[in-house]
């Protein structure tokens, strides 16, 4: 079930982690790669992430029985259109985009047919950018949102499952309405209120910092441009969550001004016992 | 300089983690402890935080060259006193409170002489509470604010600096003032965020989060009758936080809104700069 070629498109944090983890756990599966900068082809080949190289994206997809987009989303529509008229017809495309709904509409527009594409977000990462922070254990027991479309066939969602699963991950299915809604309570609207937090905080507030602030705002180190990105392609979720959050600062703001003791407690010990509930439970492996 | 015999007063987190400390660093140092909880007294004897015990505040200071006052803050004026009949005229009182300002208005109505009381902070703990949780490490590297009052004598400034730097801390020196509302951006209003979040984020959203939401989200499970008390103790500097980082909040949801999308990389970009030079820079030592 697993792919014996695959060909990664992007040769970055994730792109690289993929490679190394595929040449770890998968031994007997051949890795082609591509990216737009050179350098990275070169620090790929010499880390052992890939294989072999290809000059150009058309080149690169030949005869993979997987091809995962690994580039940031917005490059996905130029990438999607130019391997397009080299893909086998069995080959299945998968990437590893923070958001679903704007990809599955390029894919849907590019590709040949688009039972071809199986979306996927290994929910890994680091706020470190670049290969050369890659890493062979990057994706051990994190979760990846599979967000299959009514146009994929179960073989072909059986397929990117085992696949990442191969890669030491759990897999859940989300659809993809579901998954960016979820992205926007889990991932992008912390990222945005951790980057608020540093922005409002003096300069001098700073140096008293604690390990509980590094934590907290850990995530907003991540690459402006990136996350610009992100919380674009998923702006409705994001301004939606935003509006409960907002919400949910104004009964605290007016139970910390009304003095209101009893449901102050309440309110944060309910907080404490739903987050020490995550410490305790892993995620559900294959939820649907 | 440093102390031949202290009390700490309060057996948990910070009380157990002082007596550790100060057992493995100051090993000349005789160390009393006094503790509401029988079975924290037992703990603290069993684990070597203490060398002995006393039944009651008042007897447990005797002699002592320094106090650390280790309870919750609501419990420090009934504590104060009651040790006040037994402070010998050169013992120093201090205590490991997270707000300063009402915690001097206790010393000040209490003690004999409010020039006896050095207030401190060091900035350490853990979301896990109790002195099951205790470490010897715990103030390993990590900054202590002292905020003198005007009251204060230059030594015994320097007998609470010397002692937390014996202790392996890092010490600042701010006004009571600032202090609070320093804390209050890097750590009461952050635990406020982290709480909303955590309470606003559906149940299946919570399966599918990753590593940085766990990190953002940590310190939102600490117990919530202590949080309830620190935020209730510095209400006015929480709440002007929380004003401005409504205001920034409201700047990002523009941004977003609109698509604006330099202005949001810039923002991001800010963002992400100041905390890689957190990262980076280790806070000042001793800055004044």
């Amino acid at each position: 079930m697993t792919p014996n070629r695959i060909t990664i498109l992007g040769l970055g944090l994730l792109g690289g982690s993929v490679g190394l983890t595929v040449r770890k756990h998968l031994t007997d599966c051949t890795v082609v790669g591509y990216s737009i900068n050179g350098a990275d082809v070169e620090t790929a080949l010499r880390a052992g992430a890939i294989h072999f190289s290809a000059s150009q994206p058309g080149a690169a997809v030949a005869n993979a029985d997987l091809v995962i987009l690994c580039t940031p989303v917005s490059a996905f529509p130029a990438l999607l259109q130019s391997i397009a008229p080299h893909l086998e017809p069995t080959t299945i495309v998968t990437d590893v985009g923070s958001t679903k709904q704007n990809v599955i509409a390029a894919a849907t527009q590019y590709l040949p047919s688009p039972s071809q594409f199986v979306p996927s977000h290994p929910m890994a990462g680091s706020e470190n950018q670049g290969i050369a922070h890659a890493r062979a254990d990057l994706f051990d027991n994190a979760t990846c949102v599979i967000t299959p479309t009514p146009a994929n066939a179960q073989e072909s969602i059986q397929k990117v499952e085992s696949f990442w699963k191969a890669l030491h991950m759990r897999t859940v299915h989300l659809s993809p309405e579901i998954h960016d809604q979820y992205v926007a309570q889990v991932s992008h609207l912390p990222h945005a209120l951790a980057a608020a937090m540093v922005n409002i905080t003096d300069d001098q507030a700073l140096d008293v910092r604690g390990k509980g602030f590094l934590d907290f705002t850990r995530i907003a180190s991540g690459d402006g441009a990136l996350w610009e990105e992100i919380l674009r392609d998923n702006r409705g979720n994001v301004l939606e969550s935003l509006d409960q959050l907002t919400a949910e600062l104004g009964r605290f703001r007016t139970m910390l001004a009304e003095g209101d003791t009893d449901a102050m407690k309440d309110w944060l010990n309910h907080a404490a016992q739903r987050r020490r509930d995550l410490a305790k439970h892993k995620p559900t492996p294959s939820a649907r």
